[in-house]
């Protein structure tokens, strides 16, 4: 493990934001506590890295392997219409990519998300269920290597 | 060149909404006809493509590197505040990349620049020079190779 990873520490505006579902090699994988989309965030467990072309190229191969990986199985176990991948990073620096499946019957259709309506926390039992989809998800990733 | 690269035709509304810069090996490199943001758009040239995923994982890392070099050099060259890039494509099915040069002092900051403010088209003059700055990030891009 290398000094940026040691160093790493998840935004706190992340960490209140989210639910923390467990880590791919690179990224840690958070659920937003939003109720209006399906929607995952990956961070790459790097100290200071604010902009994707910061993190070394094999780290930016292997973000790119697990971001993919993630928009196909969100795609494929949500049913989305459209995935949303963006990395924006305007308030909170810390480098965050979200993952947002989209619905033509979703609060923002066609828009972006951002902005869009305020966000609605989970019931517990809507939590439990999207959670345990999601961590489905991560569980097939097991066999996920570094691209590096 | 395969046939996804043969069939591959832009978008009619990228097409009308931006000015071609060129070419980079993977991707069409797009300049937004808006004055608002420094903003390019990567199309990588395959017919059918609609997520990132949806491409050859080698393609995948020829996204992620040409985007890179594109990012790293639009924040440098307009001394961004932060980059965006994302796939969004709620309205244009066809793959495409954003890359929006952000300032503090923009017109959407700090939100998304997508549905902020209508686009207003470059002057002639404008015009020239930020294509002019974009193309020179594409001719230092002569040197770059396909990472796969």
């Amino acid at each position: 493990m290398d000094e940026l990873e040691l160093e790493f520490e998840l935004d706190p505006r992340l960490a209140a934001d989210c639910i923390h579902i467990g880590d791919f090699p690179l990224c840690r994988l958070l659920l937003m506590n939003d109720a209006n989309y399906p929607w995952c965030i990956l961070v790459p467990r790097r100290a200071g890295a604010t902009e994707i072309y910061h993190l070394p190229e094999e780290e930016q191969q292997q973000l790119i392997h697990e971001s993919s990986f993630l928009a196909e199985n969100l795609h494929d176990i949500f049913a989305a219409r459209k995935m949303n991948v963006a990395a924006i990073g305007n308030m909170v620096a810390q480098l965050h990519v979200h993952h947002v499946v989209r619905y033509e019957s979703d609060a923002a259709w066609p828009a972006p998300v951002w902005g869009a309506v305020p966000a609605r926390p989970y019931s517990e039992t809507e939590l439990y269920e999207v959670k345990h989809k999601v961590e489905v998800i991560l569980n097939g990733a097991l066999a996920l290597n570094r691209a590096s």
